[in-house]
């Protein structure tokens, strides 16, 4: 099957308009018209090589909200007609103990997960040749149809606009997940580093939890986003306004999309407590001990959420109401809209209309 | 009343044979005579001001036994001519939320901890002036006589050699109470990172807890005694050693009293799992926050141990027939000594016989 997009053969150029093949839906696989995609800042990283893992060509898109055009034979849990989403999974081992135990974002297969672009989280060449998925490269959400086996196919709530449903697939559970794991509560003082996709919802997710949130951003402007979402609204460089804060918070999530300096917020933590940085994969900037030790703090890790977490958080938001602030762009200013994200000018999410691509005037070419 | 032991008046002299004046006891405090007392790194980083936070003169020492020779009034819990220990801490603020809850170690008054030596763990100065201790310095056991409150004062069991048990007292408390917090039970998998006074004790605490421990040591002749130990030992950058490891650990501890690089170590935890520095107090190498989020691991820091710890493995430790691997000095060699801990050739703790005091030939300055 043909399947149209945007994406890009080298970290140098822009994302542009593609074509590409896509594999015919088996048996247990559905077919998706997507009708909306969320831009993640991943998709930035991954497009222009950061990582130093893409493999190219690059067609991004993890946050993909559609309607099932057709299923496989044995397809049980969707039909045609559904509203649906894929999140940045698309497959993983279903046999290692947290695949069984359903962490399938921790598959600790020689290939991990399948990631919905870019293929296998380890690729072959770092498996040892293995390639348990049979394939090097996938191809994301930015285009107008996507395969993809049922279990990974997750039902959009009644209540959810797909538009809305989009960015919770990756910006939504990627929060939920630790705010889940460090068992955040009502009464909890709760802190999110980074003001943008996946600390808004970071900051609305605890919230509706019943935390106490403060949200610190390096951005003036954003201060009254925060107070307009309910939340208290820090600068990350008011040294007095930390101060006060010493001690105070029982967790803190750092959604900063980069290597940044954690040290001044394990300072914010209570005895006891955890920050956990979700945004990062790269080196965090030296981390002072000497704090962690005094305070018996710690420091963790998490990696987006399993298929049953995505499945929580969806029905967490259309439960309570909980929806991400989104500009919604036609795929035409996905390079614009790159820019913007880069800068963290974006109020706060953009989410691509994929009905965009029909009016396409330059040429898809071959990928 | 006067003291003598050894101290330095600055970073760059070695330990000299001083005396100085010590409060008497008052109506809850008991007067010890002491008999031992370890050599712990610290002692040489804070003598070396290498943590940039000594107050001089400085008289280290905080793995003390030795035996009551008068008490105040008041003191119920201890009598004279009882074998006694001393370790990191000679008082807290009592009345903090750790405090009260038995963790006198994560003591949040605004000076945290009173230190055996080197004053409170908060000098006034950066405590905004405050001084709840009423003292800017505190002299260690590398003395004749220490003068200490009563609920600091912990009865040494029957069963412990006085020299042996010395070591307990901060190399003991600073690795068992990291085991327990992190659950370390009977079948767990367990690192133990650097292999000197600190690790040597973690690993035998460990494996008495019923863990299959591993130590990763630098140095080759240590592979012999882990041997000896009854634990496996592996090389520290053995990396075709570490790369089958991947993966498989419950805990791991750094006993690593310096700056050090955790990430070869984050990588052989278990999802999940926790590793956490005991040994450095600086910054550490820059965390791979990638290694963390994939598998959602913890690096964790932790401080000594609180008094009821230091009770239960000074137990554990007389049930269990544990002993830490020392050699006795007297006090004469204690500059030799520092140079071998720092060139970790030492099989695995010094204690100064401190009866060796009474043939000092040289005089006691005034500190």
């Amino acid at each position: 099957m043909t399947a149209k997009g945007y994406g890009t053969k080298h970290s140098f150029t822009d994302l542009k308009p593609v074509q590409f093949e896509r594999e015919e839906a088996g048996a247990h696989d559905v077919e998706i018209e997507v009708l909306f995609c969320g831009v993640c800042h991943s998709d930035i990283h991954q497009v222009k090589n950061e990582w130093s893992n893409t493999v190219y060509p690059c067609v991004p898109g993890h946050e993909i909200v559609g309607r099932v055009r057709k299923v496989g034979a044995h397809v049980k849990a969707h039909a045609v007609g559904d509203l649906v989403g894929v999140g940045c999974m698309i497959d993983s081992c279903r046999t290692c103990d947290p695949c069984r135990g359903g962490e399938e974002n921790y598959c600790e297969s020689p290939n991990s997960w399948l990631a919905t672009y870019n293929g296998p989280m380890v690729p072959a060449k770092e498996a040892d040749g293995q390639n348990i998925y049979g394939r090097d490269n996938t191809f994301g959400g930015y285009s107008d149809v996507v395969v993809v086996n049922e279990d990974f196919v997750l039902a959009i709530p009644a209540g959810l606009a797909p538009e809305a449903a989009a960015p919770i697939l990756c910006a939504g559970v990627t929060t939920w997940s630790p705010l889940k794991e460090w068992g955040v509560k009502a009464g909890d003082k709760v802190g999110v580093l980074g003001f943008g996709g996946l600390g808004h919802m970071a900051a609305k997710l605890a919230k509706a939890l019943g935390a106490e949130v403060t949200v610190f951003t390096r951005d003036k402007e954003k201060l009254e986003e925060a107070q307009r979402l309910g939340v208290t609204g820090v600068l990350e460089d008011d040294d007095k306004a930390l101060e006060k804060l010493a001690n105070s918070f029982d967790f803190i999530l750092s959604t900063v999309p980069e290597k940044h300096d954690v040290n001044p917020f394990v300072e914010l933590l209570k005895r006891d407590s955890t920050l956990c940085v979700v945004g990062a994969l790269e080196p965090l900037k030296p981390i002072d001990n000497q704090a962690l030790a005094f305070h018996r703090k710690r420091v963790a890790g998490s990696l987006i959420g399993s298929l049953a977490e995505t499945r929580e958080v969806l029905a967490f938001c259309a439960e309570h109401g909980i929806a991400p602030d989104i500009e919604i762009i036609p795929i035409q200013q996905i390079n614009e809209a790159y820019k913007k994200v880069e800068k963290a000018d974006v109020r706060f999410r953009y989410v691509i209309d994929m009905a965009s691509l029909k009016d396409e005037k330059s040429d898809f070419g071959s990928i």
